[in-house]
């Protein structure tokens, strides 16, 4: 497989640390994969910006940080004017409507998906957009089984959440899907 | 401030990931620090080991991985006699008797705690393990205010187990504490 370098970018409370933990766990747990996941944190994370780097690939990987992303997600147009650039020609870069709003042309597949308000009305719980997130992040990059990440989860969420999870889960590739159509 | 270059090592249910996110951020977010925490995956991952390095520093970090920590916790016994060689010397090396029996002379400090013992017989509850250690941790090496520790946790831990966690912060302190004496 050909090395995939993804940036997840939001603010602090949106979980992008954990959805790029739980994207990793999974390559590594269940796909047979090697996978380095970090975070760099700068005089921006006290301003609120949070940003994860995950590289998944079937070879060992030397260098942890991402510096052009095949994918980046960004949830706040803060993460997307700061980190647009980076994306590498042909990759993917996803955002989230209700936050961020699209306005500069890359060379990249630019998707838009309204992930936190379907969370939002067919949930109810902001706390699960992060899931919402990946599993529209795996539905466009093919890169990851929607079982790989209900078996992280299983092993990481509370019982009395699992639900709401797989829900968001599901939610997510639902939206890939009619947007892939 | 010299450079802390830390590793936490265990096992996949242990929490080490969690503790280094958050002194990671309690670094940066309320000590006015820099910090990069990053995992790697390989083939010890399905094995169930689990690693988390995290460096912090007062001026620019651009390589995240630990070669040679300062300060390296393992909380099992396969952890331990993995990366017991890679302590720098001087440093401090910080275990749990009741998963690892040191049995190798380093040219660090090492310390054993009974950290699990205790969190389970004074709270009862394995999950805020990792807590406890990063209490310990904080009070051995003088590293991070345990006040700042305490606000990433009620940034982080929903309200209802708060009080659990700062239990276990509180007890990790004591213990070092007693041990320093």
């Amino acid at each position: 497989m050909e090395r995939r370098r993804i940036i997840f970018s939001g603010s602090g409370g949106q979980g992008v640390i954990t959805a790029a933990i739980i994207l990793a766990e999974a390559a590594v747990l269940y796909e047979g994969l090697n996978a380095v996941q970090s975070q760099s944190y700068g005089p921006e994370a006290r301003g609120g910006a949070s940003r994860s780097d995950v590289i998944i690939a079937d070879a060992d990987i030397h260098f942890p940080k991402v510096i052009k992303p095949n994918a980046l997600v960004c949830l706040t147009q803060d993460a997307y004017n700061k980190y647009f650039g980076l994306i590498r020609p042909d990759g993917l870069l996803l955002t989230d409507s209700h936050y961020v709003k699209q306005d500069k042309m890359v060379d990249a597949r630019q998707v838009e998906l309204d992930m936190y308000k379907e969370v939002m009305d067919k949930i109810g719980r902001p706390i699960v957009f992060n899931i919402c997130m990946l599993g529209a992040f795996i539905t466009l990059t093919q890169l990851i089984k929607p079982e790989s990440i209900v078996k992280v989860l299983k092993n990481r969420i509370p019982a009395e959440l699992l639900g709401l999870n797989k829900q968001a889960l599901e939610l997510g590739i639902k939206l890939a899907e009619n947007y892939n159509r």
